[in-house]
Order: structure tokens, then C-alpha cells, then sequence
């Protein structure tokens, strides 16, 4: 259909659609940078969404039933910017819309979640908003099951592009949502044929709909500007029974000179081409200025929720004041009281009666200990359940007959799985953990990433953290794994060294609302290191003394995780030759480096030599031992300078030097 | 068909496959892990494969002509242990078999590139091999394209299994394969319905045939047990004009009582087990014990292939001696004679007429000169060609009516992208350089890493290294990535700070046999800083003195890339002040690190305060800064701690305080 045409046959729609266009290109030209093709493009399917379909109260954007709306190509952030102001929300003012990319101001370049109300998550690296969408769905699905219709019936829609579609993690999203029926899933294809370096067939010929039809998932198509069978297409998509997609045929950059071609992807700033593009539209009005009654006219859309989420206040008023609390509770994403004394029983438990354990063995028996008392969790594992230790008894088994299982089966799809998880997190009412084996924390880097900058409390479980995976060799062995971890703001990465420590890092992960957690868990046995019990969390300072020096303090050996037994061993054996040996247990670097200066030299006082031991690269080490300044430093470091190797996991350790008897030597080398 | 009937009806075959499947419970037993399931099902199409189809040779195991057989279900190790042993490749011992997955052995618990002659590729991360194998098909065309099919022909083979299909970046994969008609790359696919959590039910419900059909793959289907209609599938798809999926159903761990179970696929070591489904194969003989009459049958399907490559050997010798010396070059990996001069070149250039310049144009500039003299450079971008600079005007486009281009639209698919440029190393012949936005290195981890650890000197090119990005925000701006390719070993990252150091950066890169490089380059224009020519590629030894303190040295500035500029300006307000500044660039801290102590402090001497200064975390640095051992270290790092914002570049590093008055103010503070 042209523009003449809709303009005609569909006025008022028409000048709502206008109005998100124009304030791109508004927005955009005052930025003198940013994406205006995808918004000009998508307005229509936005607009119909949102004034036929969506459910939202924009003085209530948190309000836990609302439909979600994600930007999965979040490029186009002006589309959302537009809508939220449009509608009423009350953080997206005309003065955000005009300081659109600058310093400060709420409507960065892609969406970030946290800085704007209604942006449901941090999109831009192309398809995490697709997978986290899945997340959300399957969020719905479960708290629905679990808490009544009455209080969870909500739809998650996704507006994707063809860049999310060719991003790997679409197809592990496309398939997690495929096997699970998540029929409340809709997403809408901006099929509009252009990619930054040209048209779509210079590198893809998929067929789409045949692609996400394989996975079962129902398809549908309609002409991306005709509001007619745009809101067919939806209504259709809702009473589907699986995930649905509905191709909308769009032309990006509608209306411009830079229509259908990749120069409508990027910034319009060409003062001409607006205006031009203005004239076309048949809009009048200057710069960042929406006629009276286009703008009554979206705001009639945004008041169009109240009501229904005041009626969905008043049934969750008719549950008992318990049930409202802990309905409260799970959306606030506070820990249960109980939890603080299920840890503590516990670690009590574990020095009771203290044993050789691998700490992915030792995680499985917080989790079973914790998940009773802590109905919000949802575990998983990308197909490594029996050696992520992440199943518990209790959970059953999240899928399409089975909707108030808590375990989800990821299938191998690490980056979906981290994805998903994100979006389960930000949905609220459920606290997801998953696992893999540490080395593949690669495949799920970008999700892991995000979910830092996002700042959700998900929880990684990686176990097989070290060369002490043994035979399955270098492709398998983390090495530089923890670095990375390590290196990626607000992200905790917790190594712990026993069963003690291991309910430790799960208490602090659990009761994090801002920060996620990497938990390095081993696949060997370990011997306990935490003999005596106390009710403090000592892993809460990040590192601590575990075990003293007798006499004069010549050394410390400061280590994580498996190689804490290694430095008792090692602290024993210098301790018998009469040299005074302290060891510090590190097991959250980043908690140590949050501690002031005066814990931080307590625990690791000027004097003594170091040697730090960690079957890890060196690097994020430095900072506790020694620059390149000398050996009045006396400091040394054992663990991997290079990838690991096929083998036994304790001939490994041998042949890598990670042993007692080589951080013996070091420190003697030292003093 | 039953095992009864595939005995009685191909007794000869049932023989042949039979060996792989007890070479596989033999050397699974001895080691006592490993995974048995996998070679137990695919023996029979392997079988097939090998004898009938697969051309090659075990005397010449890298003959640049032979087919490619890459088992991206790497975990099933001993399937192509057993075929190298079998065949008579001479480093596949027995002795090797029975030292499977130990210290030492060439048969890792995943086939490890360069341990193995027969091994193209590693494997084991599941969803690479299948991605590689993409690049190898590619390299094929791009070669029987320049070269003529005379001495370019052969077939690229997968075994992928259930695992391989679910990862996002097979999607990729097919995606690109599709879209550039790979007809000589055939996937032979693994289908048993099971993974490690159980059936793959449990998690995908996808039709994989559907799906591969959706991006333009042609689709065959066989019983993966019967030789006759795996040969008859596996001729089809060798004859189809697109790249072919087979769809071969088979029982993981057939014959043994763990058939069709996910305990079938880990490590069958119970001997009650394994002796009985020696009995249901039939087979006799002890362990590690090949009838004569079977070892012969698979001698002769070894011998096949000798008067093959001879024939093609001979077709070389009629080139014209340059071209075979030029064939023979490329297949080495060794730069051509001219690179040196073409950078001197661009260098003196530089340097005769300086200018401002983003360190993504200086690349740009230093390809448009190295191209043209190094045919075997293959470049591409996931979809930002003009952001990466990549592409220069002599390449031409890649693609299936113009083999003979040399650039390629991977479209928006980095982990694929990068997997396939690991294959188009591997295969020889081609050196594939392609580019993204650092940030999205994510995205790419896990093939980058295996670049490192298989050695293969792809480069990649990461633009907008920094909040120097600007308004697309934090989720574009790479923060901890430079740590995280610095943290992974083998791997030079390369942060130049103009085109002199990029020109010298890309010199060491294409010069590289054995390591990947990472560029790092800025998206804003920078300072040169690299004034007066000289022909030493002084970037080689990764740090360097660019300017010396005048009088008295009291400060040492440290900076990389597009802080080298801001380092320059502070030295010369310190300078003014009587504060004698050394700035010392450090474009490659992984090759500055590997110089010996000397030069090492010839450059960093002690004294003077440090102030090292980069746009990304300071993990890394502290080797070069200080510890946490008090104030005597006198330095002081400048960079950031946590993620970027949404701004222009100016602002975010005044923002920050990543400035030359901010440097000033630390080293003055420390001295």
C-alpha cells in the first residue's frame, strides 16, 4: 500500500504513525546521530500494538500483569522512546526525546534498562531481546501455573529484525520457545529486507516463516503498514496455541529518499531529506512538536490500561495477606527470611560431619536445602544436569504439560539459556540459576555481559572450572575463564573452596538484587577446609584468613576455589620446616577489592612473601601480588600460563606445577 | 534393520564398522572415560564414507587437495581415532588408542588441530566443527575459482550430531552456506534422538530438515545402519547444486544395552557391557585386536587414495614454476617477499604527510595497500563494512555468481563468521581477516578462542574500541574486552595508535603462522603520533619508548591506541613544568611481555612514577603498574570501572577522566 493510499483510507491511524516518525527524525537530526529508518519503518505495527493490543498503564510501569513490549532491534530506540512519550510516561519527556544520545539523559542510544521507565530490557546487541523475550514468556507461563490466572495472564511481544534473526541465539530462542508452546510469545518480524551493508540477500536467503514453522512455532504475514491487517495478524497470533511470528512487510525509512536502501538504516540528519520527508507525510508541525489532537489521541491509548490494572489490584487483593506478601516479595526480589538459617544449617551440617565433596556436589546440596524454601527459583542446565549438580528432587520438570515444574531442560544452548534467563529475571516473580561447564561461559558471553549491565541477579552455575575436568581436554578446561568473569564490571564471580564457602556464595547470590554470580564449582572432590562452624558469612569480605601463621608470619599463600586444600597442604609442609605460613582463602576478588583499606591490609599485610594459587591465567592477580616492579615484591604465582591438555585431571596438576610441594618451593625461594 | 539382518546382509561392512565400534569400547575402557555412544551409531555411515567416497590419503595427510572430514561431534573422538588407525595413517598408533585421553597421547578426549595428521580441526565445543566447515567449503570455491578445478576439487564432509544442531551458531552456519550454494559441503547428521539429559524431546522439538531446507540446503534422508542407502544418500548429496544435509537415523551405542539411552552416550566401561555387545557384533578377538582379514579390508580403503593424489600432483607440476612456488607459499602460510616493503611504504607515507585519522581508516589504508599483492587474503565484516573499513576496491564480492571475489558479507553473524575464518585457515591457502565492533568479540568467543588454541593466524579486526564509540552507548562499548582477549593465551591483541603502529600491527598479524591477532581500532579520529620514519617495525617488541623525558626522568606515561594521544598532550604539560615524561607506547602487551628482562626495563626502568592510561579495565595493567603493596609503586592506572554511557565520544572521556589534565594531576600526585 503507498502513502497516499493509508494516508487516505486511514487518517487518524495515519497521524499516529506519523507522529513516532517525525519525532525520529526529530530526535535523530538533533543527536546528529542514531537509526531512523527501523521506528519510520515499524510505526505502524507499533501503533496498532500498542492502541489495539498492548496491555500497559503508563502511571503503573511496573505493574507485574502488563503485557511486555521488547525492542529486540534495539537500534530502532526512538520507535519505543516515541511510544512511552507519546502514550504518558512520565520519565519520557519532550526534553528526553530532545537530548536523545546525550550525556545523562534517559533515552541513551539503545535502550538500557533501569534508565527509563517502560523499557523492559537493555537491547542492542542484535537478538538478546528475542531470547530474553523467551525468558519473559516462559516467567508467565510459570507463575501463571503457579499463582492463578487471576493474578499472571499476560502476553510478551517482540519487535525483531532481520539482524536478530541472524544472530545465532535467535535459533537456540526460536527452538527453547518452540518445545515449550509458549503461545503467549508474538513476535513481529520488521521484514523490511535491509541490513547495514545492503539488502538482506547479499548474505541470507532463509525463509523465515519456514524456519521458526520448524521449530512449531505458527506463522503469520501482513503488510506492515495496512493497520488493518496488521491488527488481524495479531488477534490471530494471540489465539494461536504455540509461540507465534508474523512477517510484517515493511519499507524501512518510509516515506524518505532513503527508503528500502541501507542508507535508511543509519541517521537521516539531511535537512532536506526531511523536510522533504514532512512533506510527504503531510505534517505541518515544526520540530518535536505533535499536533493537540494527535496527542490526545495517544493519550487516550495510554489511559486505555487503568482500569484494567485496577481491576487485576483488586483480585490480588482477594488473596489471603500471606499470599500477597509473598507475592510482593518475589516481584521485589527479596531473599525469604528463612534463607539466612537454611544456609546457616547447612554450614553446620558441614562441619558436623566433614567430608570429601566436589563443590558442584556441594552446590547441589545448598540447592537442596534452599530451593524448598525458595519457590521463586528456576533451575536449569544446557544438557549437563547430572554434572551441574542443578536438579533438585523438588523442582519437577518446567514444559508444556508440566507448567509449575521449576527445572528447565536448556537443551545445548548456553546462550539462549542465559538469555532466557535474563528475561525471567527482569520479568520478575522467579530467580533463575543455570549451568554449564565454566569453559562455555565463551557461548554465553553476551548474555552474561548483559545481564551486568542490566544489573540482574541471575546465578551461572560453572562447574568444571579448571584443568581439574581432566580428560576432555584444552576445549573443555577453563583457563582464562575466571580473567573474564573477573574483568566484566558488576558481575561476582565466586570460587569457592568446600561446602561451607559453597553456601556462602549461594547465600550472597541469592540475596544479590543487582549483581549477577558466576559460581566456579569443581568437578573433583575436595577436601573441607572450613573445620570450625560460625554463623558469619565469611565469604561476604571476598577473602579472609582461613588458617594462621604459627610464630613469625613469613608467608602467605593466598589461593581459591580446589587450590585452598592445595595451599593447607602446602602451609602444613612450610610450617614443618619452622616458617610462619598464613592462608587466605579468596573466594570473591571482587568483594575483597570492595572491603576498605584497613580489612584489605589485615588480611594481607605488607612483609610476608605471596604466592597466590589458582589454576587460572595470572591476570586479575597482579593487583594482589606484584607489578613488573622488582623482587622487593616477593610475590609468586602458580597456576596456567597456557591451555591445558587431555588427561587425568590429577596428572594435570602434577604436570602443570599446581601442586604443595611447588608453592613449598616458591615461598622459599622467596624468604 | 536390525543388527541380524545388517550382519547376514553385509557381512563384509558389518565387519569394517564393527572395528570402529570395538577400537571405541577398547579405548573408552582403558582410559575409563570417554564417550562410546557416538562411534557405535555413526561407524556404519563412516564406514561408507571412507570406502566410498571420502578422497584421501594417509601417506600425504596434508595434501591441499584432499576431501575434508571434520567430525564436529567431537566428543565422539575414537570414531575418527579409529578411521586414522584403520586407514593407516601413520601417527593413528594402536599404542595411541590405548593411550586415549592421557598425558602426552595424540588422542586427546577431543581431537585437538595439531596433534592428530587426519584431525582437521578441533572439536569438541559443540556447533564449530559444522561452522568451520564452512570456511573450508568456502576456501574450496574461492581456490577452484583463482586456481582452476585442475588443482581445487574436492568436497568438505561433517558428522554433526543433535548437540552441534542446537548451538545458534550452526544457524549461522547454514545460513551462510545456504546463502553462498556450498554444494561441495555435505553435513551428515547424527540423528539418534538423544542427548546427555535424556531425549532430545526433552528440550527441541525442531525439524531439522525443514530447517535446513528454509535456508536453501537440498535435504536426504537414510538409515544410518544400512551401507547401501547411506551410500545412496551420500552420492545424491554430492550430486546436488546446493550444500546438502543427510539426516541419517541411527541408535547411539548400537548393540549394547545402553542403545537409544543418554547413558549411551558417556563412557560404556562396565565389562559385563562391553562383552556382551562384542557378542551381539560377533566379534572375537580380544582388545585393541582387528582380525587380519578386517585390518586388510581397511588397509585397501587407506590405499585408495595414493594414485589420486599422485594424478593431481602430477596436474600441479604442469604449472609454471611461479605459480607452483606461489601455490606452495600460500599452503605454507608464509607472507609474500613484497608485505615488508608495501608497509615500509605506507609507513614513510604516513610519516611525509601526517594527518588525522581513526585507526579504522589507517586499516583501511594499510589493506588497500597489502591486498593487492597478497591474493590469498580473504575479508569480510558481519554487516558494517563501512564502519570496519574492510573491505578495499580490488577485492570484489564473494559470492555464488563470482567465486573469484574476495570479500565476503558474513551478514550479522560474528560467531559464525569467526568460526569460518578458523576453517578457511585451516583449509590453506586463503588468510581470511574480518570485522566487527570489538564489543562484540562477545559474540564471537568461543570460535576466537579456539583460533588461539589451534594456532591459526586469523585476524580480527574490532572496531570502536571504546566509549570512543560514543552515542550507541554501553552496550557497544567494549570495556573489559581488551582483557579478555589479553587473558586468553596465544592470542596477540594489537591496540595501535596511528597508522604507522597500524601498518606494523598488520605487518606482525599477516606475518603470523602460528597466532591470532585481535586489532583494536578506534572509531574516532586520533593525533598521529609516530612522526620520523624508520623501517624497524618498532611495534614487534609490543612496548616501546615514543618520547623521551627531557632532563630528568620522574614520569613514566604508558598508554595503547587512542590514549597514546592524550599521553603525548600530558607529557607535554608536564614537560612545561619541569617534569621530565617518557611516554612509552604499548601496542601489543603479550609481545612486550615475551621480550627479555633487559629490554623490558630499558623501557619501564624503575624510578619514576607510572601512569598507565587506556579506555578499558584496568585488569592487566597492574603487571606494568603495581600491586597492592603500598604507595612506594608510585603509580596509578586511568582508565574505566565500570560500563560506558550514551554520549559523544568527547564528553564520555571527559566524563570519565580519561584526559591528558587528569594524567597530569595523578603523576603529579605521585612524585
Amino acid at each position: 500500500m503507498d502513502i497516499a493510499s493509508l494516508r487516505a483510507q486511514h487518517p487518524d491511524h495515519w497521524k499516529k504513525a506519523c507522529a513516532i516518525r517525525v519525532l525520529t527524525l526529530d530526535a535523530v537530526a538533533a543527536a546528529n546521530s542514531g537509526h531512523s529508518g527501523m521506528p519510520m519503518g515499524m510505526a505502524d505495527v507499533a501503533t496498532v500494538l500498542f492502541e489495539k493490543h498492548l496491555n500497559f498503564d503508563p502511571t503503573a510501569p511496573l505493574w507485574p500483569n502488563r503485557d511486555r513490549f521488547i525492542l529486540s532491534a534495539g537500534h530502532g530506540s526512538m520507535l519505543i522512546y516515541s511510544l512511552l512519550h507519546l502514550t504518558g510516561y512520565a520519565q519520557a519527556t519532550l526534553e528526553e526525546l530532545k537530548n536523545f544520545r546525550q550525556w545523562g539523559a534517559r533515552t541513551a542510544g539503545h535502550p538500557e534498562y533501569g534508565h527509563l521507565e517502560g523499557v523492559e530490557t537493555t537491547t542492542g546487541p542484535l537478538g538478546q531481546g528475542i531470547s530474553n523475550a523467551v525468558g519473559f514468556a516462559m516467567a508467565e507461563e510459570s507463575l501463571r501455573a503457579r499463582w492463578g490466572a487471576k493474578v499472571m495472564d499476560h502476553y510478551t511481544y517482540v519487535i525483531a529484525g532481520d539482524g536478530c534473526l541472524m544472530e545465532g541465539v535467535s535459533q537456540e530462542a526460536i527452538g527453547i520457545a518452540g518445545k515449550h508452546q509458549l503461545s503467549r510469545l508474538i513476535v513481529l518480524w520488521d521484514n523490511n529486507g535491509i541490513t547495514i551493508d545492503g539488502k538482506v540477500e547479499l548474505s541470507d536467503v532463509t525463509d523465515q516463516k519456514a524456519r521458526f514453522a520448524a521449530s512449531g512455532w505458527d506463522v503469520f504475514e501482513c503488510d506492515g503498514h495496512d493497520p488493518v491487517a496488521i491488527d488481524a495478524a495479531i488477534t490471530a497470533a494471540k489465539a494461536s496455541p504455540r509461540p507465534a511470528m508474523i512477517a510484517c512487510k515493511t519499507h524501512i525509512a518510509l516515506g524518505s529518499s532513503a527508503q528500502d536502501t541501507s542508507k535508511g538504516h543509519g541517521a537521516l540528519t539531511d535537512k532536506q531529506l526531511i523536510a522533504d520527508t514532512r512533506a510527504a507525510y503531510g505534517w505541518e508541525n515544526g520540530p518535536f512538536d505533535i499536533p493537540a489532537d494527535v496527542k490526545a489521541a495517544w493519550e487516550a491509548i495510554g489511559a486505555r490500561g487503568a482500569a484494567t490494572r485496577a481491576a487485576w489490584e483488586a483480585r490480588l487483593a482477594t488473596l489471603p495477606a500471606g499470599k500477597q506478601a509473598e507475592f510482593a516479595r518475589i516481584f521485589a526480589g527479596d531473599a525469604p527470611a528463612k534463607l539466612a538459617s537454611v544456609i546457616r544449617g547447612v554450614k553446620k551440617a558441614a562441619v558436623d560431619a566433614p567430608k570429601k565433596l566436589a563443590t558442584r556436589s556441594a552446590s547441589e546440596v545448598v540447592l537442596t536445602a534452599v530451593n524448598p524454601v525458595m519457590g521463586e527459583t528456576i533451575g536449569g542446565s544446557a544438557d549437563l544436569t547430572g554434572s551441574n549438580n542443578t536438579k533438585t528432587a523438588d523442582l519437577g520438570v518446567f514444559d508444556p504439560i508440566n507448567r509449575k515444574g521449576r527445572y528447565v531442560f536448556w537443551g545445548i544452548r548456553e546462550h539462549g539459556m542465559a538469555a532466557a534467563m535474563n528475561g525471567m529475571a527482569l520479568h520478575g516473580g522467579v530467580r533463575p540459576y543455570s549451568g554449564t561447564f565454566m569453559c562455555f561461559t565463551d557461548y554465553a558471553r553476551p548474555s552474561m555481559r548483559l545481564s551486568a549491565l542490566m544489573q540482574v541477579p541471575v546465578v551461572y552455575v560453572m562447574t568444571h572450572d579448571s584443568i581439574g575436568l581432566g580428560e576432555d581436554g584444552p576445549t573443555h578446561q577453563p583457563v582464562e575463564h575466571l580473567a573474564i568473569s573477573r574483568a566484566t564490571p558488576n558481575t561476582h564471580v565466586f570460587r569457592p573452596a568446600d561446602l561451607v564457602e559453597v553456601a556462602e556464595a549461594w547465600e550472597l547470590a541469592l540475596s544479590s538484587k543487582t549483581t549477577p554470580s558466576v559460581l566456579a564449582l569443581s568437578r573433583q572432590n575436595l577436601a573441607p577446609v572450613r573445620l570450625t562452624h560460625t554463623n558469619q558469612n565469611l565469604s561476604a569480605r571476598g577473602a579472609y584468613v582461613l588458617a594462621e601463621a604459627t610464630g613469625k608470619r613469613q608467608v602467605i599463600l593466598i589461593a581459591t576455589g580446589s587450590e585452598v586444600e592445595i595451599a593447607m597442604k602446602a602451609r602444613e609442609m612450610l610450617e614443618a620446616e619452622g616458617i610462619g605460613t598464613r592462608v587466605v582463602s579468596m573466594p570473591c576478588m571482587e568483594l575483597f577489592a570492595q572491603q576498605d583499606e584497613a580489612y584489605r591490609k589485615k588480611v594481607l599485610p605488607a612483609g610476608p612473601a605471596r604466592v597466590a594459587i589458582e589454576a587460572g591465567v595470572q591476570m586479575g592477580w597482579d593487583r594482589w601480588l606484584l607489578g613488573e616492579r622488582g623482587k622487593e615484591s616477593k610475590a609468586a604465582f602458580i597456576g596456567m600460563t597456557g591451555f591445558g591438555a587431555s588427561a587425568p585431571a590429577d596428572r594435570l596438576y602434577k604436570e602443570f606445577g599446581i601442586t604443595a610441594e611447588n608453592a613449598v618451593a616458591q615461598a622459599k625461594a622467596l624468604i
